[in-house]
């Protein structure tokens, strides 16, 4: 985790007092259903959900003092609450296993994290949805292998960004779903020890849904899912990063990154605005596509565990959480206060001299009666002038003055040729498919 | 590719005639509904149905003779077309783009690379369910750190591993929705030159559904979350891979990769059978591993498109799709045909002299009235000297002897606290939540 | 391996015949030395040799046919060689282990693959001096972030990718020497029934050294070290393949990829020139740093060892050699032919009206007597209307026009100030550093 | 970074207060030289320096409240700075950039973690070599596939673990070469407002070399290289600490993790004794191999530099350092108390009954006079029932009571061919290739 790259929400998870926190309350709820079966007194949940009323505060560090002794962190935090509860307490975790508290709550804390992208994610799709909305039919070139194709609209490159991150929503909804369970099955899994009813109360209590199948801990291709689809929002965060970045260039010019009216992007150059807040959601991109791997490494364990595990998920269980939460709120912001240049926008999409449109002459030519080899000849030979001006020279201007391009269409007909709405009829069409079903959701 | 890990069902869908054969029935497909739509002539469709009704032989070699001169891959598979259909075939491809038919056409070689997989994994999880009804109660150590830690029963095992499979067999479900879209858009995904009801209507014949923003390409985030799923599959294959390693060695031998009574494992050693199918399978998991990372790195294309995902597609489209596809038919054998030695299992869960039941005399110490510290003492003293001889004395043997032991606990008191059946009252519990939805399914 | 990604020098390499080749010449290799130490006949030796000097064909078929048989690739091909051979050869092999084969003769198909890398890369960095040397002193836009920032020129740009490469050169050297090592030690790499005596002959004839302790196989860190540095190479070449793709942007188009004067870019706009090379290169780039991992992940074999790697090294040692091999030869291609426009490199540097000049400007005035906060706001006021006039008006102009500006410097000392080789003045020991000692190495 | 897996002194490389002390150096340096040109007053260069001989406090609380205000750390420091040294400070940073110090800065503490995992590593390798030499002739079986092969000593495996680190420890050395240098070039590395001497005396001054050719910043190959060095580092790390995992399963228990003798296992079960270490190890190493994958991807920045690669070294700088310091430092460990059984290896070397020498009686026969294939039936219809004893029936017993065997063999030749020695014969020549040039090293 690094510092400015996190927010406080999602590091609040990870932080010892919340993971504390998560495993009181499994234990407590446990030592509830442990009490419902008889096999520990009633007074003993009683007694736990009366301290728990009081709002006690976690110490972390007596906590930790008592695990330099017992050389055993349940075991500490154990203790640390009979000392805080009395005598009832020790009736807690009866027939548990350290890795029953310690997987649930992982999957308790993957899960708020989830909860927590999805509501960043909620964030960047409505700013998303409001530019695209903004700049519906801001006309821009479409750019193929970086070249100019044909003209598109800003709204529909943040259309097709919002219904990438729609995707991803959904993928977070699934990965959510993916580790949101609850083992409480005792040593190998077996409930030698523990009555699966403790497992579904927990867990129903937890938010989760009971592991089919535990062996001590919840199978890891679970968490190996989780991640690699944050490894996949990642790359859909590099994308519109890559664009923006792409777009800021000083000879494209078409879009900004925020930056306040009396800013200085440097004390020497005021053409000097850089964009990096994308280049470094570029970077955090990297990252959390790393961290999938060792995710996807984990899933194979030795027989019913091994640990290894464990000190993986140590480092990217909050370094994917925190990093991604972080990226998914930075490029909301970049989105939201983009600065958009549609006159550049324009005059781009206008700097090859009206070439885009060559092919719409040429149809229009064939179509009326020019043979398409005369046709090709007729577009290819201003085509050229304007190519070899850079653009300065006009298409349409130079067909206007070719007599064998009037001869077959007159100047409204090439004029019509050179209309960008044609490009944009379906705009809506693709709108539709989009929007139409999340602006039920709004309501 | 590596040959020898390639099956041919799932090779034909990556080779050059399937290609083409999808090539053409999208361009088919879309003529038929530019007649429809009055754009080309009915007779266009009429004729390349017609041809394509006598079966013909895709001629590979003459397509790329005609690309070595075009340059141009799409352009040269028309034109073999035009050579074979007449005429009528001048009218294919009207207001597409060359990616609307390469897009698609890799939508539809996943998307039947997926349903091959499913089929794998439904004989994989078949195999694997008869294998765990038949071991439903066989005992056997389970182990954590490698450590022998509590009884379970070898039908938990794989109870284990068919949940894992099932999740992964949604997954796959998942990941073959992801990938099964359409893009006929044009240039850039405006439909500037073709309707979307082309796009519709060769969704709808191809299997697939429209992809909502195509920018002349598919959006690369979709095929990111395909190859990371087959990632996560690959890990749930290693880690049974591991387990049968595992249980094949010389001083565990509790399963073995099958081998034919006659069989030679080693010219020289008898003793040397090899698990070289889940060694193999290990490798293989990680090949697929890692052919998610590229993909993931895909996703940010340049723009509206850039063609470097191209390069890595060609491999890992095949390369991904086909090891999978064969791992799991591996894997699939293996599990089928393993050799299981219950015997064995017997006796390694007996090589510890009956420690693995110490906790529970433990506690029924206590529960006749010994004190805890008393009671650790007792067994204590006793299980050391097990610990001690290696497991070739027997606990319970000690403790009858032991009279302070036999003034708490009589003989027959001893002999239920070492009741193995006591591990496994809920194997049937665990059955139930495994494969009881799957019963229904398989009616 | 993808056919149309592959050089048939590399490709023969990782043929069956090659490997066959390979086989023999080890196998061969030991009888000698085992003949000289009395293990087997001296006419054993003869008899291989007489027969490799009648220079016969590797008949692959026949040997797959014998596999197909012994279930054994290496007991397979040594019957082969008998058949051939006759009876002297049944003393081949002796004392030897498949491994001691197979991991040799993967040792020296990786020291000819580097070999083919070396030369390639010489190729490349002969290409990228000599383009270097012919834009020494062409101007062009230095940029950060993408935003233009001071000129450098294209020649540094090439001796930056230069020294890059040569680093990588030397990388691939000691890549070669991790892999060269020659394993001849029997089942478990004790020696137990080979003498050393034998592997040193080999090593020597094969051109490899001794391995210093195998455990029947050479250990992966070796080959983990040899893809991870390929995978850096792939690194630099991504590198060079995004920055031509950048210069060919229609909006920067400084430089383009090669296309023949006759060629058509697009039958429809004569703009579209796309740097697919180089968008291809980028994609190789991703696959070859993705075989990296699986390399990494081999290290670790369980005991003397497993054969996990098999399987990954036959995907990695041919795709990621031979994927390097073409990307190296087809980035040579790029920049040999690349497409250098100095106009257009001074056109863009121009854009901003001489306001990458402003820096040199601010101090010249706080050189002569102007506060630092004057001369701030005395350049700013100029600067700012270029920056408004995107660049149509000059910095220059208007500061000769601003009389408070020309009371502290005349018009000469302006026009000093814009001067463009002030920033050149340390291209020679640039030039001087990257490429001094190669100089002497072409001697 | 995860503090349990830190150590102190690598820490303190990352921390902020580490980092200024080398932002002080570069800058203190480059004013000296500075002055040295002429460029700014020698004054400036002494007060710096006479400040720094009173060996300031870092006030880290102070530089971070500056740069609130400022919104840039380097001129931040620079303000700090001149606080409190005064007026004459203002000279600093003449003609440099914020990367000249950043990048500089980065290369100084690599150079400084790879002292210390250099450190690491020579402490590693005197502990593999002392337990090397203490089991130098500790017999054991040697494992292919995890299944008994034939046997080697303890030693071995160990000589084997070193000769793969002192592979390491060069690799380490080469890496630390890639990234000791040092860039003071300005805004795009073309020395313009700086003298190259200026570079060239921080280098020397800061124990670097300086870049050849550096764009702003020092290009990221060099560091892609270095962490992808730790990468192959960290799997022979894994490649130690699975041998290990595997050494402690309860059914080999050949060796076993230290634990002092009161230390308990787990409190309910005295077997208990689990491999954490080299499990967690095996976590670690899944993770520094993740980190080299983002270094890799750094490589391709656009043009002259973008920060992209900045976020990605914010994570992986400290974290691969700290992590791999930590990992090596707990190997130590590891190794250096690690409980060795002997008894244990020889009776798992023994457990099949003498099956391990069937090999040498076979060709013992044939030496003998008897032909191959009945020589072939006479050891195997012994070594069968061994195998089907499961080790409880010897080999040699049943030999030399087979009278066609001894008809061919005397007891006396028989019990040769069970000699363990014959295996260890050369233990000596791989000593002398793995530790012979240490010794030297030692002295």
């Amino acid at each position: 985790m690094v510092p400015r790259y996190a927010r406080p929400d999602m590091t609040a998870i990870w932080e010892p007092e919340a993971k504390y926190r998560i495993w009181f309350e499994i234990e407590a709820h446990a030592t509830t259903k442990l009490a419902e079966l008889g096999v520990v007194p009633e007074s003993a949940a009683k007694a736990l959900w009366d301290w728990w009323a009081t709002n006690p505060k976690i110490d972390v560090d007596a906590i930790d003092a008592i695990e330099q002794v017992t050389k055993h962190d349940v075991i500490a935090f154990l203790t640390w609450v009979a000392e805080n509860v009395g005598d009832e307490a020790r009736f807690m975790h009866q027939g548990m296993t350290s890795s029953d508290v310690l997987d649930t709550t992982l999957a308790v804390q993957l899960m708020r994290s989830a909860d927590l992208l999805i509501e960043d994610m909620d964030a960047l799709l409505e700013a998303i949805k409001r530019r695209a909305e903004e700049h519906k039919y801001t006309p821009t070139i479409g750019r193929s292998h970086g070249i100019h194709a044909e003209p598109v609209t800003f709204g529909l490159k943040l259309a097709q960004a919002y219904a990438e991150m729609l995707r991803n929503r959904e993928r977070l909804w699934d990965a959510r779903a993916e580790i949101a369970t609850c083992a409480i099955s005792g040593a190998v899994g077996t409930f030698a020890n523990v009555d699966p009813q403790v497992e579904a109360h927990v867990a129903a209590e937890m938010g989760l849904v009971p592991e089919p199948v535990s062996t001590q801990v919840i199978p890891r291709d679970r968490h190996a899912m989780f991640f690699a689809t944050l490894a996949v929002v990642a790359g859909s965060i590099e994308r519109i990063a890559v664009e923006v970045r792409h777009l800021q260039r000083t000879e494209v010019l078409e879009a900004e990154e925020y930056f306040s009216p009396g800013q200085k992007g440097s004390s020497a150059m005021p053409h000097k605005r850089n964009p990096i807040l994308t280049e470094n959601l570029t970077g955090q991109a990297r990252m959390i596509r790393a961290y999938a791997l060792p995710a996807l490494e984990n899933v194979a364990l030795w027989h019913e565990r091994d640990i290894s595990h464990s000190s993986v998920e140590r480092f990217i269980g909050p370094d994917a959480c925190i990093t991604l939460d972080f990226a998914l709120a930075r490029l909301t912001g970049v989105i939201d206060k983009l600065l958009v240049y549609p006159e550049r926008m324009q005059a781009n999409l206008d700097r090859m001299g009206g070439l885009v449109h060559s092919q719409r002459v040429l149809l229009a030519l064939t179509q009326n009666g020019v043979s398409r080899e005369d046709a090709y000849r007729l577009v290819q030979r201003n085509a050229m002038k304007v190519w070899e001006s850079d653009g300065r020279l006009s298409l349409l201007d130079l067909l206007k003055a070719d007599d064998e391009v009037t001869a077959a269409l007159s100047d409204e007909k090439l004029e019509e040729r050179f209309d960008l709405d044609y490009h944009f009829k379906h705009v809506d069409t693709i709108f539709d498919r989009v929007f139409a079903d999340t602006d039920d959701s709004d309501d």
